[in-house]
């Protein structure tokens, strides 16, 4: 039997829990618990069938894109979702055994994963005991070495945010130090802030967004980078010239075209946030505030318990309790009014 | 302005003249030239709103495929085309700066690509003048340092194909080399033998097949690999976990469903490649016999000028001549009935 390369057999596997969901409340992982656009629907019964056999173009999109986020065409470029927006950032910056990565945990398990990959050398941080970013202690880790700082604004799962001004210092930081930062907003708009216009003011800037989650295509594996367009450039020179497909490209043009439908749903979770929150509070269940479409509780010991409970009232949530910080701690998506009225009545009667 | 690692600034980029290709007969990247089954676009039709918005499940597909290529459920895993299954095998194997890579030549970029990215030392083999394939120059290549050895069967861009007994030979000579063989099958099924049924009786044997060419769903980025549970399992550990869109994965299950259009497709287009050596035989035009939906022909100094010319008469082609031993070599898909009448009409003008 061949053997893989040494720090393959030495990584962590990520086998995330994805079968088996149909037919329950999907609250496990942050995604737009109604569905995409009606118009993105439409599109797709419009495909025809000489258009799916030639390979994709993603030059219409750019632009779309570019006049969506207001930065030029050459700033922006699609990626197979977040996930490849992380893997290209890493795999064109990061040499070998030598360069660090600066991770704030707990976090999305990517960015460890395709550290790992590519072999960086991780520095973590560990987000402060009440989930609040830790800058200070951030600021402290990046030195000569760093190649990349991530920041995730707002952080899954802990779903707490980063200040403006903190932002920029670290960026500020890191530019002293010839290092890049990564921002991945997958929760924008949830979450209205985004640092898509520093780019202009930092070179060494880049922000990851994604048609996944507020958008409701995570299906669709589809979402982009920006940076300024040398950054732009050399991540061209790396990423798979055909990664995104072609179905996802003419389905985020129509989604952008109808970006009112989006704000809409965005408008309704947060109301069911606030909602929930007053909710929890009565159920005397400690929760951290939340500035993306989920929310964290605090169940402790009987977590796992708690979690099956929930399943067998037909929801599903996500134990986070293995992650560091978060012991007895449940992720919860949070979806629309009907469905929170739901997910309400099952707490209740848990509790 | 922060650098890129060093191997991304030295390595070649990929830049394929994909745009502005509406309108003409494009006979230039070897798709499928009148699209996918009927049946995948039915699927499209019927995907409904909720659908995209979770991560995409691969279970069923794989279950589907094990049944088409007759192997188990863990011995097949879907990629993001071929491509994706390139850069696996390459990203789960190669240690860099250490391992080699065994690449005849000329071939499919991305070979190369993925080679540089992940800085395998490459060891090119040229094919044979005639365009055969230059097995004993090959075994030569094999030796201790070697990690993967790539086989394109049939090759593009030259259309060449592989005798069984050599892709034996080539397998045990890497096994007794603790190397892997990696066999490109893009063209399966215009060429309709395949090494899948190797993979019982080879531990170093994982073969690629793809939805890109025959099935005409390029544009959906899928294909996947075969190998034994073993290998399927290390490269599952290193592909991200949702590279492949469920949208791509609903509608090749679809199309397994219809391989009869897939068939008749294929006997189409090889019935027009005789055609095609005819008439390319009266017109005086030099060409290589293929195995595969495209074929060379050699024009000789003035192929530029060949080309702007079928692009006149609103036919794309694919100029090789920079491509090492295809000198004045032109390439071209082969398509439907209707279309080859089209082609040698052109032919017989330009001439």
């Amino acid at each position: 039997m061949i053997k893989p390369r040494k720090a393959v057999m030495v990584m962590d596997g990520y086998n995330p829990p994805t079968s088996g969901r149909e037919g329950y409340l999907r609250l496990d992982f942050n995604e737009n618990t109604v569905g995409c656009s009606p118009k993105v629907i439409e599109t797709l019964s419009k495909i025809k069938q000489g258009s799916l056999s030639v390979y994709p173009d993603y030059n219409k999109l750019r632009k779309k894109l570019s006049e969506f986020l207001k930065v030029k065409f050459d700033q922006v470029m699609p990626t197979n979702a977040t996930d490849e927006a992380i893997k290209t950032v890493i795999e064109t910056y990061i040499e070998r055994s030598k360069d660090e990565i600066v991770i704030p945990v707990p976090t999305f398990a990517m960015f460890r994963f395709y550290a790992q990959l590519n072999e960086a050398i991780i520095k973590e941080v560990l987000y402060n005991d009440d989930l609040s970013f830790p800058t200070e202690k951030l600021l402290m880790k990046i030195n000569s070495k760093t190649k990349i700082v991530v920041l995730v604004n707002p952080n899954s799962p802990t779903g707490t945010s980063i200040k403006k001004e903190d932002i920029v210092q670290i960026i500020k930081k890191a530019r002293d130090n010839n290092a890049l930062v990564l921002i991945d907003e997958a929760y924008y708009p949830f979450f209205n802030e985004s640092s898509v216009e520093l780019i202009n003011e930092f070179d060494n800037l880049i922000v990851s967004q994604t048609f996944s989650k507020a958008f409701g295509m995570a299906n669709l594996r589809i979402g982009y980078l920006v940076s300024n367009e040398e950054n732009i450039k050399n991540m061209l020179k790396v990423i798979s010239p055909y990664s995104v497909n072609g179905v996802a490209v003419t389905c985020a043009f129509a989604a952008l075209g109808d970006y009112g439908y989006v704000k809409s749903y965005v408008r309704e979770v947060n109301k069911n946030k606030v909602r929930l929150y007053d909710e929890l509070g009565k159920l005397e269940i400690k929760y951290y505030k939340s500035e993306a479409n989920f929310l964290l509780i605090d169940i402790g010991d009987k977590c796992y318990d708690y979690c099956e409970k929930l399943k067998q009232k037909g929801i599903l949530v996500r134990n986070r309790t293995k992650d560091q910080l978060l012991e007895g701690c449940v992720r919860i998506t949070i979806g629309t009014d009907e469905q929170t009225e739901k997910l309400i009545k099952a707490l209740r009667e848990i509790k």
